[in-house]
């Protein structure tokens, strides 16, 4: 029935971009001064906003490069499979989940809270590199049916990604926990390290 | 004008599918802590909110297990029809409203109200069996003309699996009235159920 | 062009479907308890929120079924083109609004702003109505470019269905003025109107 | 692997019209009426909404306008390719980031506060043309491999566009700051401006 499957591969893709999509885009009511009088000083509000914009900075690129990398991963897969579609919606419901340490680094990096805001972010990070790993396990196992032009080079690379990627996020978790602007610049770090690989995985699915 | 069926059918699994990603995503937004002095006890405050995140895991794992299965039901559907619109707008209706009761869920699990949100949560999704239930007759009764691979044992299958989910849901609805906990625990069964059921669909749909 | 001129289209309808199915899922947001003192007497502010079950129902069915005329209608559509597109996003930008006068019925439909509440949702679907024709008018002005296959029964029926809708929305809108609950009985008859025109304009476009 | 990259053109668009419309559909979410007394005098409550109704008109407009000629670019781009999805990202984050001037303009375009309000949203649509640039540029250096039947023309005439834009957006920003409603009436006037470049891009994409 290959006509269903590609049909299903498509619609996993579009189920996928959807909540990439409305995750990145909600980041952004988070934007928003805080009720009070609303006719004084409008530039001392939104000059402390500072973190309001960190956060949807560094939220914002992260998901968007977790997409690139996810858009990338897919255009190996020529099939959805049952154990593929229930690895990946645990991969989307942490990536949907991302508003809300950005929320908390958006109230809390200038106060007392902002390691363990900056800590909730890296945690939720290291989970959904699992997730990502989960669904990558998940592709190579059934590889011969599901992507079958998935080279060994491309499963070696992302596995060291993967590793990478998970031992960065808990490395910043802990740096958080310490100080709150060290983490944040290890998260940064990670957000660029994953735009590299992004970027290499890109090429090498269109050279192949 | 089969291009135009094609065309409808497609429109209709898109629009179904934003609708079930948007709802999915929105309750993310129910992730957040109460307005108050922010910057002491982060730590309790997080903690605290337990039921946010138990109501977030089991919407989040239910809508996406319901878009599997709706899935997996129009793989078999060849063309969209005007009753089978009408059948799955009022899916889509009970679908969108899921955010309500997880609010609900999230907001009173740790207090006396606990047990009426639960029984909502397991109201909704009773109704939206039957919903279900709706869409699914709609095809089986024109199958002939909208979803011509559908066999017998598919048919059969799966009015068993509405007639468990109902009957589950309702028997979820009166434990939750009793104990919060003991219908959630319930609610949490019925989800794996369902998992299974699609699991099992899916299956039986690429295999044909 | 021609692969441009089919993806333009697809876009439009992708476009078009996403803000449909966006507003329409935001609706339910306004499905939320007051805030106040939450362990006492859950049942009472449930039962109290019924006008925003009513607001619901009425703004997300009709939504729904403006989505399934809007459906109908881009089926005869073989090519977007620059006017369309423009008419189009008039239509979208109205049809985005929907959930203000639905949130002003459901906080109001109990008082004495009931009656404005419901004026304004009027209006709103007065105005939809008059950007719809807009969009069907683009239509069928380059019928003979973007619709070929539209035949003139059609076209007819359509501009029938139109001051039909226009006038029934000015009549609820007035009606809603003396007495509110008259108003929403007319809206809901027109939702209904609307369903039937939604039938038989798909209908008559799988039959050509 | 040309299927490959047909793919992921359509991803991107995908992607792209689905932050677009999310954002343009949140726009909606600021159209609200200030808590307080519920049943005394909505329809005052309703006129002095007026500066959230111009905010909405303008916001919506120019995002969906900016969607055309994003939507008309694309026309062009038979592959996406890595450094645009990176410039593609940055113009979406901005795009996303469009509810908050605009929230801002609704709550202060009638007190002290709305000369900066229009300022910042000013300040982001210019900063928009300049993340534009970057996606254009990036078109048309690879065009050889990416959009081979770009025409010269096209491109002389989108650089002055953008150059327009930039200078306009400017200027409407220092306008701003010295009368907010002089700057807004310039802002109207650079989507007007935009929506006629749009409707040319179009035509010339689909003359060609």
């Amino acid at each position: 029935m290959s006509e269903g499957t590609t049909k299903e591969t498509i619609r996993l893709e579009a189920f996928s971009d959807a909540v990439f999509a409305i995750a990145i885009t909600i980041l952004a009511l988070e934007l928003r001064l805080p009720d009070g009088d609303g006719d004084v000083r409008l530039r001392d509000e939104l000059l402390d906003l500072w973190p309001a914009y960190v956060a949807y900075l560094l939220s914002f690129s992260t998901i968007l490069i977790m997409w690139l990398n996810h858009h990338a991963l897919l255009l190996w897969v020529r099939r959805a499979e049952g154990k593929l579609l229930v690895a990946n919606g645990v991969l989307l419901m942490l990536v949907a989940a991302v508003p809300f340490p950005t929320t908390l680094v958006s109230h809390h990096l200038g106060d007392s809270g902002g390691r363990l805001a900056l800590a909730a972010f890296c945690g939720l990070f290291a989970a959904i590199t699992l997730a990502f790993a989960w669904v990558w396990a998940t592709v190579v196992r059934h590889r011969r049916d599901i992507a079958p032009a998935l080279p060994d080079r491309e499963v070696r690379a992302t596995a060291w990604h993967l590793s990478i990627s998970f031992a960065g996020y808990l490395a910043a978790l802990g740096l958080a926990l310490v100080n709150a602007l060290a983490g944040l610049g290890l998260a940064l770090g990670m957000a660029a390290f994953w735009l590299w690989a992004a970027y290499r995985r890109h090429r090498a699915a269109l050279e192949t």
